[in-house]
């Protein structure tokens, strides 16, 4: 087996550190317990263990590919996904009353992780259909609703977001398809899209486009842009399929990694227009486009983590297996598994915590987001929100961040062996590369972070996650052990680093952007390695407790030493990084343009 | 144009950091002043961008390929190749004996940096062959030397190194090619060695060979290990070639990157028998590979610097280029260049900063290995020899880890573009995964650093290189420019760190070994790290004085600057290691083998 889904360490963060115990309690999930969350996990393991899982390989070794307009995906990639659509897995997260199982994304986040691990390339179609479902729920009419969701919920037909074209790529506001009104309410819509994920492939019957484009007459910039639904097939009143839509495939891009996945380039209107309606008001596009993205880049944040964790799987089960050398403290009189040696671990080390201290905090924010939308009191949702909110930015961008770091140990663990592509660690290194720069690089989540996120509320919703964190080092200091205290110095020192570049921010944002901007990423990844490893030192405190009870101690005796590595090796990193932050942007701003 | 060579900053780094000066009053470098050097400098700009460059990306695109047991090299490759010894480039830094030119290392590693960043594939053979012929000058007969090193050094043969085996890759104690001695004096070689770069081509007209394996009955372990030249063609006394040798190549490897350069399996002896001859004394082998070894170790380093130069180049034109987005100072109406965002230019200060920091730790390095072997005075040699030998694992370790960094954020720069693979970034990022793996893995090198250039001294090297950091900070205080005063604060906590850690590892090393070498990857990464960051806070000085003079005035602005931001950005983070270094080794030795 390639992959064992990690489903003990979900169960420990969704229990005792995402409380799921809580979410259940929300109006709609009453059933969303502990036991359920266990029999969903334990399902969706086995499905991307047995059938997801071993396509992985054949997906980058046999790419999708194009032929006069027509993508092929990788062999089995079309059963499986049969498969996935028959399992209920697209609706998961989805109402029932258009056929989905309405489980909380507590949970659903980490049945998204799982199918990621198991193979990134495939997991895409789903993850888009997920944002354009949520798009056509929140803006969508209810003839739509009716008409197109219920197809996408059950697999049938998936879904696209249509965003970037040539000249506009991070920069909305440059969209320059074009939408033209018809009598009968309808638009014929004109343009080139490009890097269109799964935006033509054969496992569906339909392929429900969501584009941004400018009805004529509209507005210069982000306000002038409209979303519109461009079904690959029009679809009678009936729910059956009609004509051919002018939407068309001209090419899929040759790419680094996440081969299997195609990235088309949509050609709009080419033979007369394509049938566009309308979603929402126009010109308000870019809002709801904003619940697909943000929907989506929490999706790529666990996209990271799932990497890491296959990375890391690899990894292991590499360095148990090949024997080379003698350990450094003679305590094995011949050459022993590489796993012995100290920088092997270290390796290992590094890798599972980032990863372990990524999935707790993506699973505390999905928590955030259910009681963010299902709390009955509006004040809660409301600091939910705020929570959920500042987060996404990091859990988009640390996590993908650091799945390159961990993808690259992953290889380096393998040493020469990790270079051949045969072997399969190389392939993570590829794939793990575009998770920084679709869905808004992370200079984009930066932007947000510093500008949305931080700024606009003057770091209040940052200082009163920073006021949290305190008191998780109170309860460090109470506990007392020798790692808690370890913990408790570099948590400390960590966030007196996050509070600083706060202030900075807040009063530096507007009189000094230049050198707020110049640490915007920097900053990303301070705070977002802050709650990653908060995350973890409050699993030391649960982990320390279970384990005076008597209650899984091998586990819980890993996680206090990940938390603690975490802490010396990661979180130690904090102020030197906010030193460049708050002093560094000379260096940046100082440069002449013509000097590079 | 898709390269062009840093010469000016080659040359300001050997001129003013490296001290060319001293090393043209050596004997036998007395031509090797600095109009030597800007003439070689200038003379291999143009052959490494004009033929080897462009090369590149074709080699990606169509790899060497194997048939039959022949590898035919990417179309161009061969006629280049010729060029290349043509013009005596293989024959730089060897001895004028033997047909070479002579020159001293410090300026050889500049063209071998040059050659590198036009085309790390192609660059592979003559860095290999460099390797052999240092052997054979050091450890092979007279007879051996004139029968090979002038065919070798004007670029007919080619050599290679072949250490590893399925079985045996970093540790090479596990060897088991074996040598059989034969009536004539020569001896019949049997065994498999994988990796080995162009061990079969079509570039030259013969392949010399470097092999280890083991004489019958010598001792197990690395003191059985003997060295033969085994040629593809057998060569008669008066140079011209005989039989084909019974080795052969079975199959060359699919790999991540440097697809170009042919990995081979080498099968010696299946059809009765190779047949080599030995270098120097039996069962010395290991002694005399380390010549090749260190030899190449520094030139892959290099290579490191080569590629980040390289994607930096690329990444900048690609930024001057994109226009996206208004820059967020409101200095512009209209979307500008990215190179106008701040944290565009963040990334590509990172990427300058790092190369030209690692470029001027190894000239620096490399003008020591000259004093080390031409200087006078013994003492003085000693001196040098000890500085350089402690620098290998530091040029080696942290050049090439920083070249996967500065890949990626040249991948990073291009956004999507970047994860097309027409675009080129891709290969850079994996092309750099190699370096950190081959010629001894970074683990590999830490292991040299802490135990053979750290501990076995008791860190007295490593206390004298700090010694000189502090009359550099003396330097800086004296300067008290802004700039200068903001280095000497981050030089001298990096110093007090590294010298910290030399302080943990001469006390522990012994006695606790896991506990240091957990730390030995990161205690390569901080000195590596401070060296380079020591050598661009040397050039702000020099710059300071130059810009004071009125030379060169946009220069060294711009080199005041990258030594600024290196300061800030880079140097400013060793603190934290050292935290991680001292105090992080329960995170690793705590964890039980059975919990990863």
């Amino acid at each position: 087996m390639t992959y064992r889904a990690p489903v003990r360490d979900m169960l420990f963060c969704m229990q005792e550190l995402a409380n799921l115990e809580a979410v259940s309690q929300l109006p709609g999930f009453e059933e969303a317990g502990l036991d359920t969350a266990q029999a969903v996990l334990e399902e969706c393991a086995k499905f991307n263990e047995n059938v997801v899982a071993p396509l992985n390989w054949d997906g980058d070794q046999k790419p999708s590919f194009w032929k006069d307009g027509a993508v092929t995906t990788t062999p089995g990639f079309k059963q499986a996904f049969r498969q996935f659509a028959e399992g209920g897995w697209q609706g998961l997260q989805h109402p029932a009353d258009f056929g989905g199982q309405g489980l909380p994304k507590t949970i659903g986040a980490a049945c998204i992780e799982m199918i990621n691990s198991a193979n990134l390339s495939f997991a895409l179609c789903p993850l888009l259909t997920d944002g354009a479902i949520e798009a056509l729920l929140t803006a969508g009419t209810d003839e739509q609703k009716a008409l197109y969701l219920p197809k996408m919920i059950d697999g049938s037909w998936t879904g696209t977001m249509n965003l970037t074209e040539p000249q506009a790529g991070s920069d909305l506001a440059a969209v320059r398809t074009r939408a033209e009104p018809q009598a009968d309410g309808s638009y014929k819509i004109f343009g080139t899209k490009i890097y269109i994920t799964y935006g033509e492939h054969d496992m569906a019957d339909n392929i429900v486009h969501l584009v941004l484009a400018r009805v004529t007459g509209a507005p210069e910039g982000v306000k002038g842009i409209s979303l519109f639904i461009v079904p690959k097939y029009l679809v009678n009143a009936d729910g059956s399929l009609g004509d051919r839509n002018d939407v068309h495939c001209v090419s899929i891009e040759h790419k680094l990694g996440i081969k299997a996945s195609p990235t088309a380039v949509l050609q709009y209107g080419d033979h007369g227009g394509a049938i566009g309606y309308l979603v929402g008001q126009e010109n308000r596009g870019l809002e709801y486009m904003f619940i697909m993205m943000n929907a989506a880049r929490f999706a790529v944040g666990t996209q990271g983590i799932a990497l890491a964790e296959r990375a890391y799987q690899k990894a292991v089960a590499y360095a148990r297996e090949r024997v080379q050398s003698r350990p450094v403290d003679g305590s094995l009189p011949t050459a022993a598994p590489i796993i012995h040696h100290p920088d092997v671990k270290r390796m290992l080390m590094t890798m599972r915590a980032c990863t372990e201290g990524c999935r707790a905090m993506s699973l505390v924010a999905a928590a955030a987001y259910d009681a963010a939308h299902a709390h009955p009191d509006a004040e809660v949702r409301k600091q939910n929100q705020a929570f959920y909110e500042f987060m996404v930015p990091l859990v988009k961008g640390y996590s993908t961040e650091m799945s390159i770091d961990v993808a690259s140990l992953g290889v380096q663990v393998h040493g020469g062996m990790g270079f051949i592509e045969e072997t399969g660690a190389a392939q993570y290194y590829r794939d793990a590369k575009i998770l920084t720069i679709y869905e808004g690089t992370t200079a984009i989540q930066a932007n947000d972070l510093v500008g949305r996120k931080t700024a606009r509320d003057g770091g209040a919703t940052a200082r009163a996650i920073a006021a949290q964190i305190e008191q998780t080092e109170a309860a460090l200091a109470r506990s007392a052990s020798v790692h808690a205290l370890a913990v408790r110095q570099h948590l400390q020192a960590g966030r007196q680093a996050f509070a600083e570049v706060v202030d900075f921010i807040a009063q530096r944002a507007k009189s000094d952007p230049n050198a707020v901007f110049a640490g915007s990423v920097p900053y990303l990844m301070l705070a977002g390695n802050l709650m990653a490893g908060w995350q973890l030192a409050r699993a030391l405190l649960v982990a320390e407790q279970r384990q005076a009870e008597g209650t899984d101690t091998a586990f819980m005796a890993a996680k206090i030493t990940t938390a603690r590595f975490y802490a010396d090796h990661i979180l130690s990193q904090l102020p030197g990084v906010r030193d460049s932050i708050v002093n560094g942007s000379a260096g940046v701003t100082d440069m002449a343009l013509e000097a590079f």
